[in-house]
């Protein structure tokens, strides 16, 4: 039996296929999260693949059902990583998925140079601005949120560091960051290949961007079909829907 | 009376509104000049806008109606030179837009630095190969479609000489030079601050895309709704029908 910590519950994910433990007041994981481990191109039947700035664990939960491969989960905080290990073993996938605690920084001197086949990251959005919420607010949620423990470009360049020539990075983030994004990745031998905007619904401004690269590609970056959350009020679309629910 | 040479005619924009000489084997607009044309932010009551590598002058004649600022359109060569001054006096336009036949290299010396409130550009999009129909093919078309006598490069280099501070610089492009794009627009001053992304129908990649920037703007990126051409079939979506035929 896992244990629950105050405020937290234990959700499903994918239509009951997994189970992930929660917390209102610590974490929560995004729509994000859930796009990025749908978008990222992984290997299905054997390697190994490297979740940066975790959080819960929920990109790893995600893609054990995508991979036979080996996951790694590193998370700074350690109540994060203590949330998701307790939904690691309550999946029984204790085998699959081994979360790391400690700094993104410290990873490839951990776990080796180029020998990965696939790094994702959900990295935090928002620069560090010395705001209210960073100083007075959540502890969790900012350093969740905002760029405190690490930047934009520690993510970028430390997943260069773990990556395969010809491995896959795929990050989530703002459409407002892609800018920044593309100058990093290419100044880390990482070519973006493809590009994926998320869309509220129709007519709306893109409000997440998914981008893949591939170390020491060759540039001919393909940008894909659209996606639309919402199709009318609160119904998800068909697409959305068979990424949240797996049909 | 305008005359028309050769294989030339006399093509209907906007549903009637005006009116452009083309000709298969010299020059015909593309979707690309239209969309691009539509795009652009410009003044609507007074300004100055450029347009380099003008061909026909399809997108000086399609802003013509969006604006009664003046415009300006850079051609190298001169028979489309020609073609486009013959659709101007068409249309009667003579007072609105005028032609310059020469090298855009040329253009910020003839007319001005940093004066213009717009700059919009169609560049040629192929990188230069040494082809077949570069070499022996038909040289209007080579010259308008490959990077011969100019570069994406110098194209955004010249916008950013004639273009105001806080004046807006706008290109059409195929999505897979997007980095190219916002690397060398950011290394000009000009940051990126609208994007368009048009697709063929639903369910396909993207190929077109659509650049503004704002120059000495401040980071700040919107990716706009995305743009389908057809709905079903060679239908155009009521969207491209307003575009390419006001209604």
């Amino acid at each position: 039996m896992v244990p629950l910590i105050g405020d937290e519950r234990l959700d499903y994910l994918l239509d009951e296929r997994l189970r992930i433990i929660q917390s209102p007041s610590v974490f929560s994981f995004s729509l994000d999260a859930v796009l990025l481990a749908d978008f990222v191109s992984i290997p299905v039947k054997r390697g190994a693949i490297v979740d940066l700035c975790s959080g819960n664990g929920v990109i790893p939960l995600f893609l054990s059902l995508r991979t036979e491969g080996d996951i790694v989960g590193v998370e700074i905080q350690a109540r994060l990583y203590d949330m998701a290990n307790r939904s690691i073993q309550y999946n029984r996938l204790e085998q699959k998925i081994k979360m790391i605690h400690g700094d993104i920084k410290d990873a490839p001197g951990l776990l080796g140079y180029e020998k990965y086949d696939a790094v994702t990251c959900n990295p935090p959005y928002f620069k560090k601005t010395n705001s209210v919420e960073e100083i007075n607010g959540n502890e969790h949620l900012a350093i969740a949120r905002h760029e405190i423990l690490c930047t934009l470009e520690d993510t970028i360049s430390i997943s260069s560091q773990l990556v395969k020539q010809g491995g896959k990075v795929a990050f989530v983030h703002r459409p407002g960051r892609l800018l920044d994004i593309i100058t990093l990745m290419r100044a880390n031998r990482l070519e973006p290949k493809r590009i994926r905007f998320v869309y509220p619904k129709e007519g709306k401004e893109a409000n997440i961007l998914l981008v893949e690269a591939i170390k020491d590609g060759k540039p001919d970056l393909k940008v894909l079909p659209p996606l639309f959350v919402y199709k009318d009020g609160n119904n998800y679309t068909e697409e959305m829907s068979r990424i949240l629910y797996g049909k």
